[in-house]
């Protein structure tokens, strides 16, 4: 079980395997410029739409992007990008990201099963092997960005990413209200206590305009999440407003931004990909 | 670590201290008539508003309650509530849960923690522990109902609760939309492949009316809970549409059945927990 992918690894032959497998995730996150993963408290913020739609942003503006998917109990990447269909072996024995464009390689644990309605019934341990897999037996080559889709919360799956990659930076996901900022807050504090930089905050489903009347409707309230990232002392990247699309494009598989382009969710996660593109662009 | 609520326990005193670890648990479980853990493939389903909600709805149609908070990283129940503070021992050294009402006590990792923006880095096995803890260290007293709110998801703390409390009963609760019932299936194959039984799937957030002109918004979409649990064989429990009221009273810790006792939301609750209910009184 803890050789998920069954692929030959060479590793496995040497008298210090793990030492080997280090060498060779460390050889891979090496190829990579920059780490993010996404974080959130509480589950349903819109982690995944976020994750998605910041990577194809940032293809758009013409970086090499790659997303791996690490919540291995809700994998929802594949599904979101309308990808289908398993990975790939390449002549290095290792496998290869699901290409959504020339720019952009998503991984994720959906993409190794054959039944999608399996439930992935594993306990901490193997988790931490398997994401150390979505690493270490993965071509991801020369990227400019890794975008990691973490699960809610601070459990296994962010704790494995802090360790094994040591420059992450995480981007938290909240919505407006109350609830989902006290978990927010514990997000932050896990990134502190992990030693994980925190690159920002964003404000998901802030506000829903009426698509009948116009009238704008406070489901989740707004404007908690920037008065939570002033409170604790870390950047707001931006709000990201409720757009009933955004729904229908992600369970179709569609990607939003090029059907609603001009939208102010598009433009809001534009900002976004920009200020982490400047990064790489000085 | 292990014995995180730093109770005085005599069974760790005696020579097997699982075995009396097991009888304790065995005996506390004894009381209890009926077991039910609210599940969802996904989070931000609203699972806590659920297990909330239901809880109140049973304890007002006069049930002994508990609700048992197994979502570690994001334990909601209390500011749910509105309950403060921390757990108290009773005179067996054994907690006891806050009371919300005569007939409703809860307990949650977050009642055992006194900075409450903390969060909790544990790995698998300590929360198998910790889980075990809020069972064998904790003075349930007799209940006609056991509320089980757990994470998103197929993880450790599902798991653990299938094993250690074998007659619980599976209340999923999904959105509309296909990412959501994609995650719902895997929580269904969970429950299958564990051999837990499902009691019901319920769809919440299903259709959203806008406040100021009355016309129906498909958010989330609808139906799609209903024909899931149809093609999967399981039963329908019922539809509980969006309501931001519930938002609100969720934030500020304040009943919402108690503040809107006739609103569709009140009455969706109401029918299921008297479909609960009918276990009891026949």
């Amino acid at each position: 079980m803890a050789e998920i992918f069954g692929s030959v690894d060479a590793a496995q032959k040497k008298n210090d395997p793990q030492a080997e497998r280090d060498a060779i995730i460390k050889s891979s996150l090496s190829k990579i410029k920059h780490k993010f993963i996404v974080m959130s408290g509480k589950g349903g913020v819109g982690k995944t739409s976020t994750s998605v739609n910041l990577s194809i942003a940032l293809a758009n503006q013409g970086f090499k992007v790659g997303i791996m998917d690490v919540d291995l109990h809700g994998p929802d990447v594949p599904r979101m990008l309308g990808m289908q269909g398993l990975l790939d072996l390449n002549q290095n024995k290792k496998l290869t990201p699901m290409a959504y464009s020339p720019n952009l390689g998503a991984v994720s644990i959906e993409s190794l099963t054959t039944n999608k309605d399996d439930a992935i019934i594993w306990r901490g341990p193997i988790k931490y092997s398997a994401i150390q897999q979505f690493v270490a037996d993965v071509e991801w080559g020369d990227l400019d960005f890794l975008v990691i889709d973490s699960p809610p919360g601070t459990g296994d799956e962010p704790l494995t990413i802090a360790q094994m990659i040591s420059d992450a930076r995480a981007i938290i996901v909240t919505t407006p209200q109350e609830v989902s900022l006290a978990d927010v807050r514990k997000s932050i504090n896990f990134c502190r206590t992990v030693k994980m930089e925190i690159f920002g905050l964003i404000e998901n489903m802030s506000g829903l305009t009426c698509p009948h009347c116009g009238e704008s409707i406070e489901l989740f309230g707004s404007g908690g999440g920037e008065r939570t990232a002033k409170s604790m002392g870390i950047d707001f990247l931006g709000r990201i407003p409720i757009d009933p699309n955004m729904v229908k494009c992600g369970d179709a598989g569609i990607s939003f931004q090029e059907q609603h382009a001009d939208s102010p969710v598009s433009l809001a996660f534009n900002d976004i990909a920009k200020k982490m593109g400047a990064m790489v662009k000085p």
